[in-house]
């Protein structure tokens, strides 16, 4: 039997912050036809609200530190303030979103990060028992739209800090035993490009061997490397496609090839 | 056939602002056989966040208004903070919680209270149609246990501030269609005393009859009046009992009439 298609779609902070920009897109997001994931990060509401709270940004060698009072600030933003807005604009639009942290359901089991040169504080992270596709299977069976903030717990009563790429990403390895999932990289820039100040340099496809020809020749800037070496990790632990593309065109992806720069195995 | 047993439990901030408490309350919800939900309201830390953010507390006549920015912190310190960290507790005991708002799932939409003499601002009203009670079922059936915090939304993209009695109250009412449905208020007290004074002086049932007489004899105080009023319209409305108990005891339930005091239409 076929398996279902299942989209798992990311957005990040010019979506968030941006009420115009978050509006089109869950309206977008809405008209997605069948299974779908939402994963949201964060955006400047947190900082801000850290500023206001006089809780300093910790970095160390550039990281950041999530200290209790930041964890404090995100869970109420991330899992709150934005998860919740997101829900109930996606209601609006006919979407029935169940709004959730790692917590809820225990679908997202992470744990706090060892501390070896830097103390990331209440930092989880994956690994590949961290998420159970029948438990996230049942929720969406039962006609509910799961929308993810970037919180996971540890499954002993503490709630931690996770990257939104990285649970995103997760999400789709798993759930590709079930379903044959795609995973939507949404960000600033329409896909991957040829020429990164030239928007109408995108490149549509990729497959490996054109991956290698392009990191040969140097075409791919710094920046979009790591985020297409972790594409094509999740593709080859079963994701069927990784798309990267522009929020504000997401209304293309019905349309096949036409969204954003198509990561894959096949032509 | 018979209907399924659900209890709807509901915790104010006595509980929420004391980790002790909220601990052991949470050991003993887990331990609640069957179908249950979890309505929690506000606390200290609303109060506490819109000080520090110099949000003032507004009054009309003594009764709380709120407005955009008290939505905004009750969003993200009821939906955020409490509701989550509650949830991954719950998780810790093995309660399979999902931590909701009336957003989620469509579960609870109200409309917001029309402005008369006063305008309360962004506070929802519930009607007989506000929830669905199969859609709550879903997802019990799918093994998930609500935890729902005192917000709700209209439908249209805006969230709205809810009484978390009422909403405790009418999802008991919506429920008792599907369940055999007993609604569970902890409080401070033991439950409905004979001499506010004597904890030991605990009326352990109350009919509508022996209701009757306890108000012409005057036992009953004021601050209890609206409770017990409710807690009865609530069983004409189908519900099949309301304890009023105190929540360090609510491990007692499973002992038959050994909680809190129990309003029914039976003896």
């Amino acid at each position: 039997m076929d398996k279902k298609k299942l989209y798992i779609i990311k957005i990040g902070g010019n979506v968030i912050d941006n009420s115009e920009n978050l509006y089109h897109f869950l309206k977008d997001f809405t008209a997605v036809d069948g299974y779908k994931i939402l994963v949201h990060g964060g955006g400047k509401v947190a900082t801000q609200l850290s500023e206001t709270l006089g809780i300093e940004a910790k970095l160390v060698d550039g990281r950041r530190i999530t200290d209790i009072e930041t964890l404090r600030v995100v869970t109420m933003v991330y899992g709150g303030l934005i998860n919740k807005n997101i829900v109930a604009q996606l209601q609006r639009f006919g979407t029935n979103a169940i709004g959730l942290t790692g917590a809820d359901g225990n679908f997202i089991r992470t744990k706090k990060r060892p501390v070896k040169t830097i103390d990331y504080g209440f930092v989880g992270d994956m690994d590949d028992k961290s998420i159970d596709p029948q438990s996230l299977e049942k929720l969406m069976d039962a006609g509910f739209t799961p929308v993810f903030c970037a919180i996971t717990h540890d499954g002993e009563g503490q709630l931690l800090n996770t990257n939104a790429d990285t649970i995103a990403s997760a999400l789709a390895v798993a759930l590709s035993k079930l379903y044959e999932t795609t995973l939507v990289y949404c960000f600033e820039k329409k896909g991957v490009l040829q020429d990164i100040n030239d928007e109408e340099s995108l490149i549509r496809e990729i497959d490996p061997e054109r991956y290698e020809k392009l990191k040969e020749q140097q075409i791919i800037h710094s920046g979009m490397l790591p985020k297409l070496d972790n594409a094509f990790t999740a593709i080859n632990c079963g994701v069927k496609a990784v798309i990267i593309g522009k929020s504000d065109d997401l209304g293309q992806l019905k349309h096949e090839n036409s969204f954003g720069t198509r990561l894959s195995n096949k032509k």
